[in-house]
């Protein structure tokens, strides 16, 4: 059901380049340490990317949207139309992810891979097989398939950013409902309740979080989602596109050695569906931010996961990760800008 | 024997451009909140710079660099001579302030307020009483004029930044010795026993910073420094040069409504001396980053500071309020350039 080229092994980061990167860390003018994870970052970026001097400056952004037929039972604080509203907003660059990607110079490429959208909207790549998936409340959301088309069409979109010569990607959505799937599908994944996994989504209060808590535990029940099911079997049964097309897009990524900043919850949640599909894509993973989404912790926790920052962001669209961006570019500015102590002749710590 | 200029009351920030900027985020095309810390600082900076949309495109940084007399006790891991080596570095770009400020777009202005230095290092601004502090584990580190110098020459640097015309201003210190300096003043002010402010400075290890804290200790009860001792009797016994031309620069700063983005541990100390000297001064106050050393949380604390990220840095040198800066700028693009649900035709919330 799902592709072959989703199981192909990712190459393993250089551990040659990672010791050199190291290495020149500690010649650095500066006791060695004292940048902290600004280190830690440039290190596994110049392991990633296998160059002593890594660099950040070639970051496409890919945003996927699709909508999603649970959002029927009442368990967004937004109608539904506005994935589609958004998908104009994205395109007229007045979203948050347009103004970062701006302000950074990324570019971003916005793919529709199951809106409700019935004619392209101008600026958006369509990629879909289908508007919006069914009401997993009531069946599955997808055909096996759709889900394999949405696998194809985050690989699809991966192999469109090549031109950009990536050094990092990242990747991020919208659609309306799709914190309900991503939750269901971390607490089938992860085996826990659902009300680890979900949050308050784009602001529900506590008996909304209740009720979609109860409406994904009902699915799981009536879907057979009993722990150690099959992957494809969970993302047919409560996927959504985006989120399939992201863990596609993952290990596409991956497979080309591209390093994929990874974003808030829903994000996480395609990186442990593309991990749990292919544990070689785990190394290619940094990640950006902690989201204020109740769910995101958990999924943190299972990936092994440390993001750089915590700013209470809950909005995705890759917003966090393009926020964490700069300092990533920082890092990198530092591993390979700063003098040594032999070049600028400044003395060592004492011995 | 603090110049009178020192306790002129600030401004208060701007609540009617605090309500602008919020009702603005309100109607930005995302949920409400859902930015999270970029709303909130977004916010602030609206009300400190008295703008409907903030900005921090010019943010000098000035860095004062200073030596102390005290590091003849074996309490930096690194000998006094590299504070000097360090001025060279800086006017060099070797340093990592240097890289950061290149990268950044950033003017960088270096001071030296009191190093060792015999002879002036091309590219670093002159501005000091006497060549590094005296000993305070065995007599007063400065003179009551010594003390007042400083305080001036910090005011000095923030007047010579107004070409810049700063949206914001940035204040970092490079000074062999100085986090046993600071230490002793954060628990002098916060009447705490100095092991709660003593860190690893440059890299002692455990049986290096029990030396420094009981330095600290015998320091404070020679110099009678027991609870409630004025702020200038606590700068005269254990000061730095550096630590004093920052609190001071940090007045003088606030008193001409420019915020100030404050670094790690030795900046939140002089922030904490400046508070102390002139409450009026804390609104302009924007808190960077938690730092590793381990005195920062406690100082943090007394001027319930939250920070934005949280990196593991201890250098110093501005580095980790230069890393932050990126953030409040993206804050304020967000703020300034997303579209309102009415210009992008989005649905709100349902109600």
């Amino acid at each position: 059901m799902l592709p072959e080229w989703i199981s192909l092994d990712c190459a393993a980061p250089s551990e040659l380049h990672r010791q050199a990167a190291l290495e020149r860390q500690a010649q650095l003018t500066k006791p060695f340490g004292a940048l902290g994870r600004l280190e830690q970052v440039a290190v596994e970026l110049a392991a990633l990317q296998a160059l002593e001097r890594p660099g950040a400056d070639r970051v496409p952004v890919v945003l996927f949207a699709g909508d999603h037929g649970i959002a029927a039972q009442g368990v967004s604080a937004y109608p539904p139309e506005v994935t589609v509203q958004m998908l104009h907003n994205f395109a007229a660059g007045g979203a948050a992810i347009s103004v970062l990607a701006r302000s950074l110079g990324c570019p971003l490429e916005v793919v529709d891979v199951g809106t409700l959208a019935h004619e392209p909207v101008p600026g958006v790549v369509v990629d879909k097989p289908r508007r919006g998936t069914r009401d997993f409340s009531t069946e599955a959301a997808l055909t096996p398939e759709e889900v394999a088309f949405a696998v194809e069409a985050g690989r699809r979109a991966v192999l469109r950013q090549a031109d950009h010569a990536p050094q990092l990607v990242i990747f991020g959505e919208m659609g309306i409902g799709n914190t309900t799937s991503a939750a269901a599908i971390a607490a089938a994944l992860l085996s826990c309740a659902p009300a680890d996994t979900v949050g308050s989504g784009t602001g529900l209060d506590a008996d909304g979080r209740a009720r979609k808590a109860a409406v994904i535990a009902d699915a799981l029940r009536q879907h057979g989602l009993t722990a150690g099911a099959a992957v494809a079997d969970v993302l047919k049964a409560v996927g959504g596109f985006e989120i399939i097309a992201m863990a596609g897009a993952i290990v596409a990524a991956a497979q080309r050695r591209w390093p994929v900043l990874v974003d808030g919850f829903i994000v996480s949640v395609a990186a442990l569906v593309a991990v749990r599909l292919n544990p070689s894509c785990r190394p290619w993973l940094l990640f950006s931010h902690r989201s204020a989404e109740r769910g995101h912790a958990i999924v943190l926790d299972a990936l092994g996961a440390r993001p750089l920052i915590d700013l209470d962001l809950r909005l995705g669209e890759a917003s966090g990760a393009a926020t964490a961006l700069p300092i990533i570019r920082l890092a990198c500015a530092l591993h390979g800008g700063m003098a040594t102590f032999a070049e600028a002749a400044v003395s060592g710590a004492k011995s």
